[in-house]
């Protein structure tokens, strides 16, 4: 498992001398899958990578792949998080970069500051772009001094609850409720009339407090029915910003996606040329650096409305890997490093679609309960155009503190239909055992003809909750006698 | 692992109607990871597919993938070469097709024509073009009329050894003395100048004599380090022919393939498209017809010779896949059935740069002596660009009746630097513990210099016996860890 490693020795394969660059040992600020796939894009720029743990995670499979490893303590909930503990790990390792992923730390404009402060890089974008894109109202202030649509609402936050109601009548309900510093799904609430919007208004003000500190609350239109187009972004401290077509993350439960598309089968030609337009300008509107995600709302009349722009690397990054070719963590390490992006905008090609299924250890028949626990046997799928993106091997015990993703299937096809026949296969190659998952869900989801037919909005999955009605096959007998030859090997050894 | 057939019973999947596919189940008359393959791209096309196996081969992963197994009984040798077993099986499966996969009898004339005389498709060109092209001097007389190159040599058999040396001094030193009736590798002479072609004249006439019972000697230029460049070529019977451009396969050992790529990084863009037009024009002189590919060897001045055509799926089909988009196999199913091709030669595009990988039980260390056995831990890579072929899993143990070759590593990138990056990264993430193989020896190639500078024939290998001067890390103590961890988890089963 440390095989990366295995020719450290040999100068040969350091990054290309020509590209200069200056990052060589980077500190991967986060976990799972994510933390794998950074430590690969290590790997293949000859940048060496130092894995971060705290004990509920020391036999992740980050851990393994690394180069180095540091423990961050027994705190499974706070280490993560540590700011000064992370920053301080990375300079003992003398790293010369850090890269957050997403999640934890990767938004928190502090973290990119006191890495900055203490020389080291921080692979995204400055501490003030972080802030300015993480305020909801000045992110949207400067999208409408750019031009670029916004939903409807009020300016500013909301003085109180009274306010609300009267603005409400003005833009027609049904209205959104949402935490000014909020995010992740989290402190935002549809009002379809006056009551629910004075019962809402406080539960928001309340959960606003509890999860991001902060009482501030502002109103949007509701967009009834929306897909959620996103446009991922690129830009250099040359001033090149690129875009690299949309995806489509409509597939949402409870506000958090499920199944991301690149490109969106909903789209036009002439809607893509639009929204990518739109994602440049509004990239260009912040002076932005390093990877980005523009997130828009399509309505029913395919309008766009820029929602917000995510600062970091996606969870859903790979579906626009496959089908450009691109491989945007390498591009956001040579960004922080100071480089130009490897291609201009006219390089930039599309070819197929690609599709990235969430594997969450949840099982989807029960309320998509977190089923932690016990990998007892995993089969990785392969064949043509089959990609995984995983933290999981067989043995592997998933701890019960974080995110319930343990993987990511991403699939590739030339065209649409080809694409559902592949994903429905590759989710049958895949084998994971001993806890539940997300797979027999997403195979329904393949199944179902509104996705098919490529036409799905965000309120699909509520839409069709006999998407859980599938009956798990119990493992085969052929799958018994794998497992039993399995354990006779394992003794053996 | 029988998931892809989970919902055998929705007809929803069902391949398309529009496309009129008559092939509805589909027997498998292979084993190990091409059956795999084959498997997974009927399970795309919702094709019923059927596996074969021998005893030895019970608990291979085809059976375990495949919609069906039927037994082949104790022979192992004999079990997938006999053609009327396997036709007798698929007639009583009620199967409409037939895939050979490569070696086997996907070459076998006799096996083609039985299918056809059963009722029964089988997937790939008519018994006749099979027969034709395995006839090196048919196959080399339908190319001279066709106006395809081929190595420049005396028409027939040598009178004497004077017409011999005036031949020479006619098509140039070195020159190659060959028994007609010659073949593993004896009766052949390479003659640098006239004193060795006198000299070698009368001994390859003896050993022609004692080998082979006949006197009969031919001549052909010698092509001094070639360059082993092939063509992937599609024809359907409507008429329509066209290449996937081409692989270089000049890594090879003993004549057998280790490493191929593709396109070649050694050709220029002239010289793809002149060996694209020329295997478009061999396979239109046969009329050929389903996937086939036309060999030719380089030489040093970028000349292409017409070696010979393979009538079958190549191992290494996956490296034009990745480039091009194309998935071989559904197209050979595609033709079989009587559709037209799904693309025209303008829709074929190309896009980066792929490698394969044959990952082989075998010891490089001590002359790539097979080393079969059970699989203790296999660890399948992954990330950005990375495909396995694989007929392996943890506890699977390698039977010692067939070819060495237990999977196939496959990579892609955007440019060569960013491959040979990749392919070490991804090399290094693929595990295999419990018998020996050629990872180790891969790796070395990559750190070599006349590889990573694209320039390499197929002396490449005799000139390197240093790449087998590696050493093998133990596995780690972390690797340790997670045996221990999947052996408890096991047990608990």
């Amino acid at each position: 498992m440390k095989s990366p490693a295995r020719f450290k020795d040999t100068e040969v394969f350091a990054y290309n001398v020509r590209d200069a660059c200056v990052i060589h040992k980077l500190l991967i600020a986060n976990r799972g899958e994510i933390a794998v796939r950074i430590i690969r894009a290590c790997a293949e720029m000859g940048i060496t990578s130092v894995a971060v743990y705290t004990d509920a995670d020391r036999h992740g499979l980050h851990v393994k792949k690394a180069d180095e490893s540091y423990s961050l303590g027994p705190d499974s909930l706070a280490g993560y998080l540590n700011i000064h503990r992370l920053v301080n790990v990375a300079r003992g390792a003398g790293c010369d970069a850090i890269h957050p992923g997403y999640g934890f730390l990767s938004e928190n404009p502090q973290f990119a500051q006191n890495c900055a402060r203490r020389g080291i890089r921080f692979i995204g974008p400055e501490a003030e772009i972080i802030r300015r894109m993480g305020d909801k109202i000045a992110a949207r202030e400067a999208m409408i001094a750019a031009g670029v649509p916004v939903v409807p609402g009020s300016e500013g936050n909301l003085k109180d609850v009274d306010e609300a109601a009267v603005l409400a009548e003005k833009i027609g309900y049904p209205v959104m409720l949402k935490a000014t510093n909020g995010g992740g799904g989290r402190g935002i609430r549809r009002c379809d009339d006056e009551a629910a919007l004075r019962h809402n208004y406080e539960r928001v003000r309340s959960e606003a407090t509890k999860a991001f500190g902060s009482t501030e609350i502002f109103m949007e239109k509701a967009i009834v029915n929306p897909r959620h187009i996103e446009v991922q972004i690129l830009a250099d401290r040359h001033g090149n910003v690129i875009h690299l077509f949309e995806r489509d993350c409509s597939i949402q439960r409870r506000h958090q996606k499920l199944v991301e598309i690149a490109p969106s089968p909903q789209l036009s030609e002439a809607q893509r040329r639009e929204v990518g337009e739109l994602a440049v300008r509004a990239a260009r509107a912040v002076n932005y650096e390093n990877a980005g995600t523009v997130e828009f709302l399509m309505d029913a009349d395919g309008r766009f409305y820029f929602m917000e722009m995510n600062t970091r690397l996606q969870v859903e990054h790979p579906v626009t890997e496959m089908i450009t070719g691109v491989d945007i963590v390498q591009e956001q390490i040579r960004v922080a490093a100071g480089l130009p992006l490897t291609y201009t905008q006219d390089q930039i090609t599309r070819r197929g679609f690609a599709v990235e299924f969430r594997i969450n250890a949840e099982d989807p028949k029960n309320d998509f309960l977190p089923s932690f626990g016990r990998i007892t046997r995993y089969f990785a799928p392969g064949g043509p155009g089959v990609r995984t993106d995983g933290a999981i091997y067989t043995g592997y015990h998933i701890p019960p503190h974080y995110d319930s993703m343990c993987a990511k299937l991403v699939v590739w096809a030339m065209d649409w239909d080809s694409l559902i026949r592949r994903a429905r296969r590759a989710l049958g190659d895949m084998g994971v055992y001993g806890v539940k998952t997300t797979i027999p869900y997403h195979l329904e989801i393949l199944n179902s003809e509104a996705f098919r037919q490529g036409s799905f909005d965000t309120g699909y999955v509520d839409a069709h909750p006999e998407l859980t009605d599938y009956s798990v096959r119990r493992p085969t007998r052929e799958l018994a006698a794998v497992i039993a030859a399995a354990i006779t090997a394992h003794k053996g050894l």
